[in-house]
């Protein structure tokens, strides 16, 4: 199973593709998506065109992206929400089922622990996928920690995806219930 | 100058499209997408398919879509975040140049007050597009009040651009002032 996690972000998003076989996981390519671009549709342009390349070359049989609660702010979410937007599109544009996991899931997943520090996930990255701990920025380690969440949640239930349907359900019903804007 | 305005959503996308002639501001064709899709990916998927339809055949010299600051809380932010983003996205990804105009000034611009009710702008789109005040959806006179705003904005000030611009520049000053997520 090759899962592609992504982390989000208008100033940086980060990816990471990981591979399962058997028991094995491999990171096959990670980084942090950067743009130079002056407009904020620019901007959304460039990431949304580089993940749908990485996304179209790798061809996951998943997607992962973190599921966010935590902004800040209305303002901080707004602009988070729009790369977040553009990031599931590169998926689902060209038919690859998205998945989505809370941030604590993915803490819990690959640390143990859903209250695991950033540090703690960071260094579970590392180790659980053979790499040496060098040369990695936050944000493909995160995108990388989304991937490890994904592959180890289909492997302990093959049959969840209706539990990830109603994830997506939920979301929908609260933003029903709220008046638009 | 033909542009399309558009007023985002996930559960109702408004859009609508204004041609000017000298004094004259006549509107094409106006309407709301919603979408059928469960899942979030799909729906942000329809959304912008529809709107990337839209402009392409309607080719505008600009997209307008309302500035929005006044999001209630971080997670209807967050969603709203979404459709904005793959509504930018289907102008940015096809060369489309992109305005974005905060709430007040498209109330100043339709009905000459930036604290002008809901109602009030529903009325001066209808009153200065000529249409008669039956069979349209909120959602739809909001975008075409977007559209109207921009139109006006150009004719004003011809030589703008550098504004527009600027306004993007301070949103990504904001977002880079944050600590992510």
């Amino acid at each position: 199973m090759r899962v592609v996690g992504i982390d989000p972000g208008l100033t940086a998003t980060g990816y990471g593709v990981v591979e399962q076989t058997g028991n094995r996981m491999t990171p096959l390519t990670w980084g942090v998506i950067r743009s130079n671009e002056e407009t904020l549709a620019g901007r959304l342009g460039e990431i949304h065109l580089k993940l749908r390349d990485l996304i179209t070359e790798q061809k996951p049989d998943l997607v992962a992206v973190e599921e966010i609660f935590l902004a800040k702010n209305p303002r901080s979410a707004l602009l988070l929400g729009h790369a977040r937007g553009v990031a599931l599109l590169a998926a689902g544009l060209y038919g690859y089922p998205v998945r989505e996991y809370p941030a604590n899931s993915v803490k819990q997943a690959v640390a143990g622990r859903g209250g695991a520090s950033k540090k703690q996930v960071e260094y579970m990255v590392f180790r659980l996928l053979g790499l040496s701990e060098q040369k990695m920025l936050p944000d493909a380690s995160d995108a990388l920690a989304v991937a490890i969440c994904c592959i180890m949640k289909q492997g302990l239930q093959p049959a969840n995806r209706g539990s990830v349907r109603k994830t997506n359900e939920a979301l929908l019903k609260v933003l029903a219930m709220q008046v638009k804007k």
